[in-house]
Order: C-alpha cells, then sequence, then structure tokens
C-alpha cells in the first residue's frame, strides 16, 4: 500500500466552461508566468470556481523531474534540487529523469500543519532507529500549483506556513533537532466565497492577481451550461474526447505563450503608466506594479506579442489592483 | 468481537407515515437520482424527520458489491473500485459478487473526524508492524445514504471532510505519511431544526434539495399518527407486515423510476423556464440550474414519463431554490 | 477490587415526601409506562428533586436479567440482549437468570463521553493483546433508570451521547476499529434549575414528560418537611422501616398499574381531544400527542381503569405540553 | 519517601482573634453539628477568614479512626468504612484503631480533579500489574472538614465534584474500567471575596451557612489585632502557650455542646417559627428550614441547653437564609 | 551537565541608579524585614523597576545554608528544614554548612507551574524505578527574593501556586500519588506595568508594600542617566569597581538595620496612628495595619533607631496602604 | 541529515532597493552599534521591508566563533562562552576558531517556543539514556540578528520568552529538572503591518528604534523599483554582480562606522538635548534617552565623524521616540 491510487474522476473540460472568461483568462496567465504567484478567485457559491482550477490540469505543460525525488527536483537546475538530489548532482551522478504535467495539489481546509509541511516519518524512526522526512503538501506542489478551496476558511497556523513558503520558495520542516529545507515554489490558487469571512491583507496581498465570479444572467448560457453539465456527467470520457480538439488547441496556445513569455518587452511608457496605475487607485506598496507588469507580459504572450501594449495593461490593472487597495473607513489605525 | 451484531429495532414503514408528502418526495426523488447530491430537511422538533430517513432503507433497491469490500466496491465499474479491488480487478481475477439494498449510514454529531474518514488501524500496526487502513463511516456511506441528524450541530472539521467528499466523489485517508483514496460517493441527508442556528451557506448549497416539514394541522390526522404509532409500538413486527403490499407496491415504483430516469428528456423551453427561474429568485450560481433538471427528471421517472413537463420544473423549483436565495442582512435564510 | 461494594446510604421514602404530588406522579407514570421516555424535573433548589429521584428506586418492580451479563439482557426477548448474550440464546444455551430489581444509575455531569459510552479495557488489551469492551453506564441503565442532577449543566457531546443513545435504544461504542453496540434503554429523568441555564429545544423534547417544582408555601407542611427530615437523620433504618408499609403498598400498586398499563383502552373522542390540544397550545410536531396518549394511559392505569378519561387528557396534557410550546423571541421556555 | 513529614508552622491560637464573633460561631456550629454542611465566609480581603479556620484544627475533638485507613474508616460504624475495612470486619478481623483530631484538609484552588476525587496508581500498577487506588483529598477529609480558600474561583469540574460527594457523604473514584465508592462525609468550609465573582445558587445552596466578614471599624481594637499579631510572629510557641487555657476552654465547651446537641429539642412553635421565616423572607425550597432547625439545636448546645429557644431561630436564620434568597435581576446576592 | 554556569552579566550597581529613591527604599525595607512579604512595583515601562531589583542581589546578606540541599534548608532551625534534613537533623548527623548570599530569583511569566512547584524527576523515575523529586522555582526562592516581572500577565494558575506557598511559607508538591512539602518561605517581588493590565485584588493585597515608578523629570538628571548607564555599558566591570564603595556602605548600613530591626519598638499611639490610618483611608481588613506596623518599624532600624516615629509611620503608609484601598466602580485601583 | 543544505534563493542586493532611505538606515545603525536593541519597521504592505532585511546579511561584518558550537561563542570573551566552551577555556584548551559573517536568523511566526528556546534532544535521550540539550533559534540568533516578520502576529508565549533574553542577554531552556543558560544576545529586527493589530507597549519599548515604511509617490522611481526588480528576476545572479562594487563600498563604510562607534563623544549640551526631547514628547521612562544617545553616536560614526552633532540628535529622536509615547485614551500609538 506504500503507493496508493487515486481515483479521482476525470474533470470537466476547461474549454467547456460557458463565459467566466475573467476566470479562465486569470489561470492561464498564471499557467504561462508562474512569477505571478498566485490567483485568489472570489465568488458567490455554485459559480465554476472548483470547476475550472481542476480542469486546468489538463491544460499544464510537462516538466521534467528527477525520478521517484518527493520533492520533484528539477534535474537541470541545482536551486531547484531537494538537499539530496544536489549531493548527488555534485557527486557527478547521471540522475533518472521523467517527463511528467505540471501537477495541482489539494490543500483540504482540514489539513493539518504536519501534512502541509512535512513531518517526520515514524514508522521508519521506530523501525529503522533513524528519522527520515515525510514529504508534505509543499514538496508535492514544488513547481506545480496549490489549491485552497474556501482558503478564508484555513487555518490561520497553515495560512502563516503557506505565506512563509510562498514568499522564500523554500520550505522548512523544524521539528525534534531537525531543520530541512527543500524548494517550494508552487503558483497558490485560492477560491473563496466572501459570505464566509475575508482574507487578512497579508494574505490578500500575496496572491498575485485577483478576481471575481460571478453567475450568468442570460439565460440561453445558463441552458448551455446546464445542456454541458448533463452531457458529461451522462458520459464524461466521451464528453472529454468530443472537446479534445479544442482541449489541444488552449494547450497549445498556452504552451507557445509559456515559451514567448520571457521575451515580452515593456518601454518606459508601459512602466510609468503601470506606476500612475497604482498611485491613482491608492494602492499599499509596490508589489502591484511588478505584478501589473508580469500579468501584462503574460497578456501580450498570450496574444502572440512580444511588446506589451496599453491594452494590456488595462487588462493587468483590472486583475492585480482591486484586493491591493486600501480599505476605507472603520478598517485601519494609522493614517499616517 | 470482530463483526458486531447490531441491534436496531425494525424501523417504523415509511408508507405508515401520516401526511409529510413533500418530505418523502425529497427522500424518494434522491434515491431515484443519486445525482441530486442530497436532501436537507429542516423543520420543528418533534416531525417525522427521522422516522422518514430510517424508515427509506426498506424501500431501496439493491446493489452488487465486491464481497467483504469495506468500501463497497461496484464489481462491474473500475471508476467505483477500491485501490485494492481495482488490483485485483487488472489482475483479471474473478471478484466475488453479493447483492445487498442500499444501506443508510448513520453520521452521529459526536463521530470524530477519525471516525468519518477512517484511521490507522493501530492494534495492527503494533502487532504486524505494518500500516492497515481503518476505513471510515465514508466508506461505509459509499454508493449509499449518509445520514446527519442535526447536521447544523456538526463540527466545522467533520462538516469540511463531508464537503470535500461530497465533491469529489472520493475520501482521502492521510496520516502519518499515508495518503489513501477510496470512492466515497454517497447521498448526503442532513435533518436540522433551525432554532438550534443555521448552516454556512457552503454547506447549505452542497444540499442539492432542501424541504421543510411541519406539524400536521388537522386534528383527524394528527389521531390517525397518533394510532399509528401506538400500533406499531404495541406490535412492531406486526404492524411492518400489516403494511407490507404498500411498501413493495412504492418499492417497485422507486426501482422502476430508477430505471426510467435516465431515458428522460428536456427540451429547450424547460431548460430555458429553469434558467429564468434562478434568476427571477435572485439566486448564486448555476447548480440551482443543474440540481431543478436532475429533480424535474427525477419528477418525471417518478410519473412513469421519458418527458419533463412545466409541471415538474415547477415542483423541482420549489426543492431546489428556497435555500440558495442571495441572503439579505438580518434575513433568515428561507422564507418559505 | 473487581467489585466495589457501594456504601451510599439509604434513601429517604418516596412516601413521606412531604406534598410534592405532580413530582411524584410524574416518575410514578414513568415507571408504570417506560415508553414515556423519562421526564425533566424544573425547579428552585432545595426542592425535594434529588431525593424523591433516589428514592423511587426502592418502589421499583424486579426484572429478570442474564446473570453477569453487563448489559443487563434481557433472558426472554432476543431483542433485548447483547451480542454476546444472543450469540448464547441461538446456540441454544439456557442463559442463566437472576432477578433484581430496576436500577437507577447516577450520570454525574462531570462524566466523559468514555464513561458514559463505554470503551476499551485497556488493561485487558496490553495483557492479553485483545481488545474487549469496558461498558459504560448506558450499559449499566439499560432497563433502568438513568438520572442526570443538573442535566442543564451536562457538556454537550455528552447530551448529544444520551439523544442519539435515548432516540434508538441501542448504545455504539466506537473506538479504534471498534464497532460494538448493545440495547440502552433507559427512561431519562433529569433535574434543572432553571436559574443556570436553560436546555436546548432538541433536549427539552426529547424528555417525554416535563414538570416545575416549588417550595411548600403552607407552613405548617413545611414544619412536617423539618421534623421528617430531623426523625430520618437521627435514625434513618428506623424511619425507613416505620413507612415500610406505605412504601409496600405503593410498590403493590405501581405493579398492579404496570401489568394494567398495556390494555388501556382510549377512543377516538379522546385521540381528537389530544390533537385538538397540542393544535391550541402551538405544540411543535407530533410527539406531544404520542406522549399524551401515553401518559394518559399510565394514568388511567394508576387509578385502576383500562379506559382512558378526559381527565386523564388533561393531567396528560400538563405534563407533556408545555416545554414543547412554540418558543417566542425573548421569552422563556415554560410559563406554567 | 512515602509518608513526607509536613512542615506548616503552628496556627494563631483561634481564642487570641480579636472581635470577628460571626466567623468564629459559624466554624463551631459547624464543628458541633456537621450536619450544618458547611460553611460560606464572605468577606474583604485582610480579614482573619484564613487565619480562623486554620486556627480552628486546634480545637476539634479527637476521633477513632481505622490505624493506616487511607479513608478514615470509623472502627465502630460499618457504614462509615472503606470496602476493605467493610471486608475485614465482615470476616470477624479485629480493627486496629488509633485516636486522633479531626482534620482540617485544605483544597488548593489550583488542585486538579484527580487529586481532589483520587485516582489510579500509576507506579503500582506498573511495577505490580494490578491496579491500586490512589485516594484524594475527599478520603482524607472524611469524617472532618475540608477547607477551599477562594472557592469561587475554583473550577467548575471540582466544583460539580464537591457537590456530588457533600450530597451524598460518597466518593465515586471511576476510571478505565473501575468504579471504586467510599465514605467522604465532610464539612466544606469555603471562604471567598466577592469582589472576584459570586458562586453559582446550586453551589451556594450546598453550604449550610453563610456569613459576611468585615474589618473591625474600633482603632483601638484594630491595635489589639496588630499588637498580638506581632507577638505571635515574634514567638509563635510562646503566644500559643499564653493562649493555651482559654484555647482548652473553648474545646471542652466545643466538646460538651457536641455531645449536648442530639438531645436538644425543639417543639412545634419553633418549627413554625422556623417554616415562616424562609416564607417570609422569600428563599428558594426546603433546605433553609432544615438547616436552621439544625444551627439553632447548635446554638443551644453551645449555650448549655436542650431546648431551642426563640433566640436561637433568629440567630440560626441570620447564618442560614441570606445566601438563599431569590435572586432579583441585577441585584446582589447578600444585603446583609 | 549536571550544574549549568550561568552566564549573566554583572548587574548594574543599585547606588548608582540616579533618583528613584522611592524604589530602592521599598526594595531595602524588604531586605531589613523580609515579614513584609513583599513588593509590588508598578510604572511606566522604561524606568529602573528591573535593573533595580537584579542590582540588589548584590546588596543582600549573607545566610547559612545545608550544604547541598536543593531546599535552601537552614542548618539552625527545624522549622526551616526539607524532611530529609530534618530527618538528618533529628537522626544527630552534624550537618555541612555553607555561607552564601540571599538570591534572587527570576521567575519567568513563561513559566508553567511544574516549574514553578517542583515535579516528579522522570528520568530517575524510569531508570531507577523510584519516584524522585525535581525541586522547582519555590525550593530556590526558599530564603530568598522571587522576582516577577510584569507579574500581571502571569497565568492564573500559577498565581494561585504562589499566593498559597506566600501565605503558608511552606509549598506543596502533588502528583500521581506523591505529596512533599518543603518551606518555602520567600519576599515576592513583582513589577507591572498597568498599561498593560492590573491584578486580581486578592494578588494585590498578598505584597506588603507597593510603589509607583516614574521616569525622572528634571533633564540634568536624565542626563546623568544616560551617562552612568553609558559608562557602565562601556566597561561593567570598571564600573562596578567605580561604586565598590558606596556599594559596600549601604551593604553595611542594610546588614545593621537587618540586626537592629527586632528590637525596635512601637508605643500604643503609634499603633492607634497605624489604625486610624487605615480606617481614614477606606482600607479593607487588616492587613494593612500589620503591614504598616512592620514597615514603620524596618523604617526606624534603618534610621538607626529603636522606636517607630510617627514619621516612619506616614512613610509606611504611603506604600502599604495605596492598593488596598477600596474599589469604586470604575475607579482605577492607585490615585498615588 | 544532520546539516541539512538551505537552498534559499541569493537576494536581492541591499544598495538597488530604489529610496526608502529611513528603512535602509535604521538597519545601518544596527549593525553600526548593536546596542541599540533592535529596530521594528512598520509599514504597508508590499513595501520593501522583508527584502531590506534579508539583503542586509551581504553587508554584515565577519566574526569569529569556536568551531561547531551551536551557540555561536566567541573566542575571545569568556562572557560570551556557552558552558561548554567556558568550561574548556578554562581547563586552558586552544579553541578551534573560524570566522564568517554575522547571521539573519529568521523566526517564523508558527515557530513554537521550543524551536525558538531550544529543548531536550529525544533521540539521544532515549538511545544513549542522557539528556542533551537541542539549541533553538536564539542560540543560532547569538551574535547576530533575530528576524520577525509580522513580529504583531507572534504567539505571546514566544513573545515573553524574545523579551527575556533580549533583556538579559541570555537564554535559559528549562525542562524536566534542567536548568541551562547561554549567551543569546542578538539585534531584534521586526516588521508588521499596522493593520493586523498593535504591538503590547512592552514589547514596542523593547525595540531601539522604530521606523515606519511607505510606498514611493513618484512614478519614475516606481518604474525604477519594477525595472529592477525584472532585471534581478531575470538573472539574479547577474544582477548581484553588477552592484558588487556598491555593495562593498557599502560593507566597508559599515565596517569602518562600527571601529569608530565607539570612540564617537557627546557632550553635555548634547545630553542635555536628549533629555529636553524626551521630556518635550511626553515619552515614558528613560529608555528613549539612552537610545537616542547610541543612535546619535552610531549616525556620527556613520558620518566619520567622532563627535555627535545637534543634527545627529534630531535624527536619532525621530527613530527613537515615537513608538515610545504615551498612549492617550481611545488614541493611537504612533502619530508620525
Amino acid at each position: 500500500m506504500s503507493a496508493s491510487a487515486t481515483v479521482r474522476p476525470a474533470a470537466y473540460p476547461f474549454v467547456a466552461i460557458v463565459g467566466q472568461e475573467t476566470l479562465k483568462l486569470g489561470l492561464i496567465l498564471n499557467v504561462i508566468n508562474p512569477g505571478l504567484s498566485g490567483v485568489l478567485i472570489r465568488g458567490e457559491k455554485g459559480t465554476a470556481k472548483s470547476t475550472a482550477v481542476r480542469a486546468l490540469a489538463d491544460l499544464l505543460p510537462k516538466i521534467k523531474v528527477v525520478k521517484d525525488c518527493p520533492f520533484q527536483s528539477d534535474p537541470e537546475n541545482p536551486k531547484a534540487m531537494s538537499p539530496e538530489v544536489l549531493h548527488r548532482y555534485h557527486a557527478g551522478e547521471e540522475l533518472p529523469v521523467v517527463e511528467r504535467p505540471v501537477k495541482v495539489v489539494d490543500l483540504p481546509i482540514s489539513a493539518t500543519e504536519d501534512r502541509v509541511v512535512g513531518t517526520l516519518d515514524l514508522e521508519h524512526a521506530l523501525k529503522e532507529g533513524k528519522k527520515r522526512i515525510e514529504p508534505g503538501l509543499l514538496a508535492l506542489a514544488n513547481r506545480g500549483l496549490l489549491y485552497v478551496d474556501e482558503v478564508n476558511l484555513l487555518d490561520d497556523h497553515v495560512v502563516d506556513v503557506l505565506l512563509d513558503s510562498a514568499a522564500m520558495g523554500v520550505n522548512t520542516i523544524e521539528r525534534e533537532g531537525i531543520s530541512f529545507s527543500h524548494p517550494a515554489a508552487f503558483t497558490l490558487v485560492g477560491t473563496m466565497n466572501p459570505e464566509e469571512g475575508e482574507l487578512r491583507p497579508q494574505l490578500l496581498d500575496r496572491f498575485g492577481l485577483c478576481l471575481q465570479v460571478e453567475g450568468l444572467l442570460d439565460p440561453a448560457l445558463r441552458v448551455e451550461v446546464v445542456k454541458r453539465r448533463a452531457a458529461y456527467e451522462a458520459n464524461p470520457e466521451g464528453y472529454i474526447a468530443q472537446w479534445a480538439g479544442e482541449t489541444e488547441a488552449l494547450a497549445d496556445r498556452i504552451a507557445k505563450a509559456m515559451a514567448l513569455c520571457p521575451s515580452v518587452e515593456a518601454d518606459d511608457s508601459i512602466l510609468l503608466r503601470i506606476a500612475q496605475k497604482s498611485l491613482d487607485m491608492g494602492v499599499d506598496g509596490h508589489r502591484s506594479d511588478i505584478v501589473m507588469l508580469k500579468a501584462a507580459k503574460a497578456l501580450a504572450a498570450w496574444h502572440g506579442r512580444t511588446t506589451v501594449l496599453v491594452e494590456d495593461v488595462e487588462e493587468a490593472a483590472a486583475l492585480a489592483l482591486p484586493h491591493r487597495m486600501r480599505r476605507k473607513p472603520f478598517e485601519d489605525i494609522i493614517a499616517a
């Protein structure tokens, strides 16, 4: 039972989601540029939030990982290796490589800190008298997406751990005299229903983008939603096959945009516009500028361009600014 | 003492419940179409809420399960097999099959997360030095009904676990380095007395249907309730025998509706009416549309039809919409 | 030290309690008809609440139990046997029988859930490597009375356990992979001082009857209370002996009423009056009707009749309705 | 280290306490008639509350106990024996007897339930593989006084345990399958500073008497307090010796009153006056009447009489009624 | 590692503290007369509160203790011996003696009850199968000063333990069937910043004296503070050496006052003035009178007199009364 | 796995931070004069708070430490040695020395008290039967910087531990009978976002300096921030190399200022100005004066002077006073 077959059902196709273009775009931009550090999806219950995130997995590109490495070490980048792989690398060992798609890792809100951070392998310690690290969800999520449904209900302690790892790209397991660090660079995708409580500003700010999802108001579109859902439920495999072409096309376009993104340029007028945008909106700090630039570049790449246009900035601003605007009355202590 | 004989008394016959047609219909629709994802029964104390759910067990159809499989694996559907059964299936083993009625599993509100999710078998681990999964109530409830009396008093942690499993049809046991998943598709049946606190919107939304139960206002009917109850208590077996014919007839009708349900069709005017209904009522998201369609189809099947009629939509809306209407400040959820 | 001699002092005689006829009647009716599912005694401090319940033990009839069975198995009723006794019964073994009075089991409000439900016998598990059930108070209370002083201060978790068992007549011990059920049919007798907080409606409703106790207002009666108490304290055995005749007479009358009760009949006009009573009083649900009928029958038997009279209904209503009336905003539960 | 020498300093003499006659009387009455079930001493900080209680120990009569019995078994009264002593008694063994003064046992408010109730002796269980009872403070306090300073700060759980034992005269240790009962009849003496919170009514009522202590207002008396305290602190033994005569005289008078008390009579006019008193003062229940009678008898014995006089009732009422008066909204408990 | 060298830096000299005469006096009086039972130092942050207490250690006289006794047993006073030393003393053993200065023991507010009270030595118990007491901070503080910085933030449980020990001069360790008592007579020195919450009255009263510390308002004095601090930090040893003469002179004066204090007399007019003082100020109880007398005597001794003067009383009153004045609604404790 | 390679990415260059001169100065002053006891950085989210602290590490001078000493013992200063090193030093052993830069140690807000203070090495204790100290973060931070991001969210217990150690320069591990002390002198650097709650005054006061960080308001500067960030992210190593010259120049200037600082003088007019400053601003206590002097001296050294000028005092006051001003009712702490 060392490896357990998960039996998750095949996901609803991303391309078959009716409407919700902002939601789809926010997710895609994070795939194109993982430096965007995640997206928070706010919205009423019963919209396609979770469906979209789970569907995203089928669009993700393949990456190379060191075989059997529980930390998803990158065989070509020493800075993205676990201590043990790094040791083998320095010893000149040829690392076995496998290629697999980027993962979407679920972080259930009932997860304990142990499960998230990793812990000591008790079985091994008892049998062998030696400590062994039991990697946690952050090890699994390295170089992938970490998905938290209802992120606003997450335990404060786990939130802190996520913030720490997200900020450093490193996760540290500390227990009974051990301090063990491994790469933990992930794109944080959270959903929340604001009816059930808000996030603290520090966590809000950590999400590069934030978008709002609402139900569709056009009855014809709603009918389409229902029809597609019914078709999918009646025959998941068949339905997925039916959308295979569109899925592949989208995956291709994403892969191309990923490749293009590092070459996208933004001239100084674009940068000034970004800076002025943050100042006009009364946004705290500079993270918004940096995120806007990254999002604008991802958008340019998404449209097959290597130059950021003003329209990219406008679109990026709508995703990067609203959750960073200063809180007004009844909010904060110091007006400075 | 590995298998303990439970000594629950024989249940009061479902068909002998006086009145409460909505309650009975809500339960039956969920049996006909398990895709309805459950029903929440709200109502004052002392109505037949619990009685009806417990009685329902006698009306449930038989299903085939792999013999001795604690996860209720379906011998004919690889996607509904536990990892171990799946392994045997892929190895070409002929799976031993038993037929038994769909189960109603009680989830007491004092149940711990361990008991619900499952855990590590300590005895086995200590004796044999090997981990073994101890299945929980979600394993027991797979392919059946999970019944939670006073669901609004359930611990938040357990609620989260239910939501996760209900959404995915999969339950994951994670403990000390093990991550084990098994199918956990169940119909969630909850009762609650709103006098003792409301559900959070996220959990409310997860119940496909929601209905309100009230005491009977006609003295003659009340007399009938008392008479039947007294007769049952005086001689449970005799009383059950007396209603055996009606019970069997109802079980037959349910079985037929179940068989018919997948063939029920709804034309576009029906779908549009459903969409418009959600928009008119100010309901969040799209789940309401999907549930209404499923409920309407189940109703059509219940009436022996293969076409959804407008009246089915109206009846379905009354069960699917009220608990999804947007909450207004200081307003209670259900006005019905 | 396996069996420890309890050294509780001999109880004050039930028949020597001055006044408090409602209190005494409420208790007696529950003995006559255990189907009444208990009585809640509300009242100011320093009234005879606890004294009466503890005194009741001397009036209780004898029952047959399987010898040494910690679950009080009934040797003549398979449905009231523990799994182990049932197994012996089915194996054709002749069950050893003892006759003993119905027990009154104390549930202290500091009792843990383990002590109430039962648990795993650690000593046995460690020594023998085998699990053994350690029965709890619910096993002890099976076929008897379970007495909770200050029931409104009971821990919520324990309350839930009581409700579950009381509803099903079955107690289930679940721990570390064991699920063990045994009969747990008991009459719940609770006392409470409303000054220290109310019960939640769900628990209130579970008590068949509810009555209010107040101090006596006639100085002469108060003098009698004090005289009797002083006499009892000066010489408990002597005082008990002095009332032995009255005690025996009452025990006889109770035994006769118990025998008569199943034969008591109520015609439809009585049933209609009962139903109308609940509707007039704005009572939730139907449990009130069922309880009123049972109480009225017990009253008839108490008076040596086999027919329920209107006056029985009136008396029953006073005990069965007040705690079930719908709560109004900012209003206390019982106006009586 | 099985028996540890306690090194508490010699107590300040009871007879050297200046003023505070009510306080001294309340304590003495409880010694004369242990049936009074305790006294609650309310008062501002820095009064002689604790000093008086600790000093009382030197005035207490001697009692006979079975040698080495941790439960203070009475060698002459089977009902006041521990199960083990009772067993030896029934086996005809001649019980070894020692005579020692009645004890004052401290119950620190930081005491855990284990320490109060008693528990399982772990050392013995591990070494010998057999359970052994580790008696708690209630075993130590049997047939003595149990003193709780700042009783209003006591943990609720421990309060419940005290109430249970005080009501029954029996303490029950229940743990891991053992249920062990032993006599635990004690006089509960509590002090509290109402500035730090009130007692719940149920616990208040359990104290037979309640009195209010205040600082002395006469400067000359205050000087006397200080002089005596200084003299005592300078030379405790010498000071105690100086008051030895008065101490012995008081101890004698108490011993005589104890002997006389059972013979004190109260005629019906006294009893009626007592009953009327409770009714006039709006006191809950009947406990006040019983306590007043006992206190009045103790007072009569204290004055060397065998007949209760009206003045005894008046004095008893001042000690027995105030804390039992019905609480009015937003009103404090004791107006005295 | 059984004895660990503490590496605390050498303390700033007491005599070099600028101003803060009340603070210094309060501490010195407690050294002269340990019967004063401590001092509470209230004041704003950043004043010399902690510095003064830590500096005090260098002024403390030497005492004789039994060598290696963890309870600081006094070799000349059986009442101040631990049980084990007492046993050796009674056995006629010649006790080895060492002389060392009175200790100042820190009680950090994060200290657990175990650390304060003492506990069972686990290592010894596991290895040797025998229990051994692990003394706590109260053993260490016996016959010394116990210093609690931010005493108002101390855990309630630990506060209770301190109160118990302070009142009795005895600490009792109770755990798993052991009850072990040892002398624990200490002077409690606490500091607090009232901005962070008040003490409960019971704990306030337990401090003999209470004084208020404020920052200096004369700029020249402030410059002196800074200069001295800078000189000390630049060269602690040198700076301490520079003040060695004044330090020795003060230590001498304290030692002389300690010797003189027991002979100081107060005539009745002084005692009356003390009593009247408490009454005039509306102080609760009598502890204030006793403390005032002790403080006045210590003051007389400090001034080399053997007679208390009126001015001593006035000075003592300012230290002993303010924190004992009756709290009025919504009023803060100390107006001084 | 005894030493785990941490894989933190190379830090953004301190000298490349745009603007934020106050922030940079506050950090540098603490490096120049570690006696300043830390700095608290308050500010909106998304400013360069964390980046600056992490970047600081590259500017820190080298220090000599005893090789392999987990407490960072200073080989040349007995007062800064761990007990074990001190023992070797006194035994005349030649201590092995290594030179390494001053460390910046992260204290994550999810760190437990154990991890901060240090604890018992369980593995060693179980295997070898001997206790061994497992040093905590305070051992690691000795002679370095301790960095706490979001210090206002730190657990109260951990805050107390930090305060204790910061005040004494010593950390004490107390557990199961061990009391072990080691030097723990560190500069505490905290950041906080006041939107998420304030610090208690006691902790505020413990930070020598406090400064406020805001986002830049000049769009051109903002563009520069974004450009530099993008350049760094595109090629961290290259970017760092590009700034190597400036980094080295700054490190040099800091090293020179550190050397100069002990020689800086301040005449009495400067000291008087400092004292008057505190009085004018209504600051509590004297710590502000001491800190202002230290900061002014560090500023003089930073500017290459050996005399404090008035302008140094003004600059120091702006960093040392605001967080120490007396809180007025309903008023917030910092007006700056």
